[in-house]
């Protein structure tokens, strides 16, 4: 069994991490950590985990999970993160940050769209965890840089057209809409259920901090330099990200020769579901689910193409592929205890 | 006061008309029909209505309406319109149709995207009723062609940017996210509650029927043909229009520059309210009312500008745009009866 | 014109007061009071406002309405509210206070509830501002404690049986469920979007505050003490609350007499629709409107009666109701600017 | 490996048993049927099974499952699944029927409640399958009667103080609320998006069928005849039943004492998660699992006990508790497969 520590699960990501692992067979959780809740009982902050996680949140140092536990995942804010993982590696855990601190490998990029970086020299050894398309170094990693929900809903759609050259990556737009899981648990006015509820808008225009990591996946995939539009906009749900993905054919193609270029990609994938032509898909058929759902359209008389991805945030845009990466990391079957059909209705 | 029929009163957008004219002092509600529903009264159907509108729904021919309404909403699927208005124009009711089928001035094009039109004749004579962008026939017409409600909100968030020549329309892409009540009121398992709440979908891809009547507006504004790529989705409320547009700029502009471009197109207007620099609109917010908020938001990195609508489906994309036109035929003030503040939340 | 200001305009209670008080043909707004958003312009802390309130937010002391202000609706949290409504009184303002500070008139009761009273003099002279049950002396009070959401829609549903003795009142349960903008506009984690939604639960058993308020009119209707056991829960909806409301009858009746009984009472009132025999209210039917719906249920198999009522809370449970008291006191129409049809859907 | 077949399984009861079964480690799904959908692949219909279920709809008679099936879960409406269970039960199979046709063992209750029953000679053999409170006979059983969602809820928030005699049975009332889910997936105005959405009702009084089987099961847990007031109402969520009940005290007890009794029944049980004290139940907390969580309340001024217990209603309420009661059927451990931890947010 290996040990697993979960820092700042007192989160949606947190708290979804803990649902995942409690039925994961080969990991045994040794401790959560949240500063607010500390010496609280997990199951007297998330009910949901009564009988199934007994533990109580601790305040730990990091220094104290030495010894204690194999691999970390922290799932606390960006600076937050890179201020604490340095001692972690040191004290021999490896890591799986969900955070984004070390998901942009150019120090200059992150620092002009986050703040200063404090842990400059990680930032070569960090992997980005996308294992579907950057699944070789992941294995060996001390750190894993998890990816962001919405990078990983436009990276998964847009890989199969770039790799192969397909479209004019200057046209790439990119419409996202997200559950509000994916504004985090803290109280603010602005994600209060009757500010949500009923409404929908776009948010973070025009500079939303993933558009980087967005084009840093794209940039890698294409082999050269890819910069996009990205508008994110609040779903009225809990969970699911649906990105909207348009860009212009380099050469008319049709639909079902696409389609073809998809399922290459991605039949030996677990967790990516080309969908047949025609349909698309729906952020509810993969709620609670590791999948990327995934489906094509050709507008003929417009030449672009429009790829349409639905990933639940909480799940492969977050803690179920922390856990992916971590079942790579410990060398367990890439799929063991993710096989989790989605919640329908 | 106005005699006013409503024909096909049983759908959402026939419930909202009940509302909207049960508040609009110059008129006097005479006749609802239904097929369905004939022989009971509305307020059984619609208990919103009870002690507001005393008719009971009736099933009469629209000859019978002759000498009865001098003005019929007509709130019937397309094809079933087109049926019956030739013989509510011939005894003497003016029209405002709120189906497709006098939207589209070329009936090869209509014919291409719906089906035969067998009233051809008066698709010249039918006037289109988008107030704010082309006002000046309403108020004569006999026969007015309400616009859908995806046009409204794109043709609004675009105009400024044609009439001026400041982007590049072959680029265009309108990303919209529609309410469900736009679907309807038939029994459908694809709109059960449990089909489309949680959930979040694009549709009818690549060939939603509200394109061409998008591109017609559109290009009436450019002045020359425009071609644009259109997704709509599907969002988990009832009510409410969000369309993101996206185009190249010609030549790069300040967003206080745009900013302005939008102020003196719409100033003077009642119901388009062009948002401050920096703020976005959210469907909650027209939630009710006739309103159509408009962001703006420069993208400098790639060179577009993002332009965002937000209306309420019912009311500016059917209901309350159908009483403005009323109110220009009838030289009542347009904004009679229309000035309901949103209801948030 | 009447000359109004609002105090504590921040809350969803308060911008629906400011919706509301736009419709009014008789009032104008003077002054809109907020410590949080002292200086912003009211439109922009709630765009739906734009184009409609026009004022900035205030942080005025009470005495400064003084010649200012002809009535003051106070929409501030109990304790706060007793706190300056003396000041509010003594510079002639007449006053509509929508906390719970002067609803409960036996300063026992309140300090059991609450906590200590500090303007203890006032709560003789204080109006209980239900006006269907209650209306004789509300048009010459100078301070009117209007009704809490929860005690509206139970006395309104209950008042019928209990004035004729039609009921054992040893037996009365009233199981409520309101919607989630009766818990107000503070930034709580309980109240976050992804805690209320798809959610339900009761809360504060078995002691919620709004039981002796409901137990005082229930005792002055019945004219002996009346004890009842109250449950409230949170619904994932922004508006409504929907009472069912269970007794034993004293005597066998049929729903028609029944029936009959509760007609007799509310056939002349403007918001009250008791619906047809078999028909039961949904908050839907009455949202964003003043109406109470009421429907009835004989269990001839446990001789029980169950009332339902519903209403919106943030309009007959609080801005609506408030304004139908503001009427009475101005000598207009008690209706004036609340005729709105409910927005369905 | 067990083989299990699916009657009727494109209801949303249907495809939760699939989602189970496909967790399950001990069965293989060897026949999914469905009339309205035979030939489609169940991934088409359900696209959240895709790669999950690899089967299509067929639409089988009976007596085509002989040797096919060891086991089958007839998940049809009342009425058809009598019809067809007598010749499942002839050719061998073993069935777990999800409708109401054999749960209630009176045959005359059922004709009073339901219609006439055409398989009258089976009443007597079938086992009601609520294994927390009747679990000895349903190892054995070849027909088990998997108990209504309602019934479920309210049965075991119950039975600990009916079985100790601790409340007058005579004040039993039950206010429940239903997620949309538990009225099916037929195309209905009722039940479209807009219908439900915002709103809230009771529906079905004062007789809801589930009533007799309530009924049923409290009189036996009491030992005397048990008559109650059952009112559902309608819940905009997908899933979930919160039951609020209601008795009368025999004699004053403490809540402490009554925590005491609760732990005593269920600490030993998988499923029922008896909450401590001044903790209540939410149906966010247990979405997508098979527990029940129950909570309590006792009104010192009133002198009643007030129990809510909350559920799934597809899962504890119907495909969790099938699958529970096929383990047992299968000498399997009660638990297999079915710990799933909530799905929160």
């Amino acid at each position: 069994m290996h040990r697993i520590a979960v820092i700042g699960a007192s989160g949606y990501t947190g708290v979804e991490l803990l649902r995942l692992l409690s039925l994961h067979p080969d990991t045994e959780l040794v401790c959560v950590t949240s500063r607010q809740y500390a010496g609280q009982l997990v199951s007297d902050v998330f009910p949901s985990l009564r009988g199934i996680v007994d533990l109580s949140f601790e305040d730990v140092d990091p220094l104290a999970l030495a010894g204690r536990a194999d691999l970390v995942f922290t799932a606390v804010p960006h600076q937050t993160a890179m201020g604490m993982i340095p001692a972690l590696l040191a004290v021999g855990c490896r890591v799986v940050d969900l955070s984004a601190d070390f998901r942009i490998s150019d120090v200059e990029v992150y620092e002009e769209w986050y703040q200063e970086h404090t842990a400059r020299e990680l930032l070569v050894e960090a992997v980005y965890g996308l294992p579907e398309l950057f699944r070789e170094k992941i294995s060996e990693a001390r750190l894993i840089a998890n990816p962001g929900c919405y990078p990983t809903s436009v990276a998964l759609a847009l890989a199969p057209l770039l790799e192969k050259g397909l479209i004019d990556h200057k046209t790439i737009i990119v419409d996202s809409k997200s559950g509000t899981s994916g504004a985090g648990r803290a109280a603010k006015v602005d994600t209060l259920y009757c500010e949500v509820n009923e409404g929908f808008k776009a948010y973070s225009l025009p500079r939303h901090r993933h558009t980087p990591e967005i084009e840093q996946s794209l940039t890698r995939l294409a082999g050269e330099t890819v910069r996009i539009s990205f508008t994110p906009h609040l779903l009225p749900v809990n969970r699911g990200i649906l990105s909207t993905c348009y860009a212009s054919l380099t050469d008319m193609m049709s639909l079902a020769a696409l389609h073809e270029v998809y399922l290459d990609k991605y039949s030996a994938e677990n967790f990516v579901r080309v969908l047949p032509k025609g349909k698309f898909p729906n952020i509810a058929q993969v709620r609670g689910s590791n999948y990327c759902d995934i489906g094509l359209s050709v507008d003929e008389r417009t030449g672009r193409v429009i790829v349409l991805s639905a990933i639940d945030n909480l799940v492969k845009g977050a803690a179920g592929q922390a856990i992916q990466n971590m079942n790579l990391m410990l060398t367990l079957p890439e799929n063991q205890g993710l096989l989790l059909p989605p919640v329908f209705p």
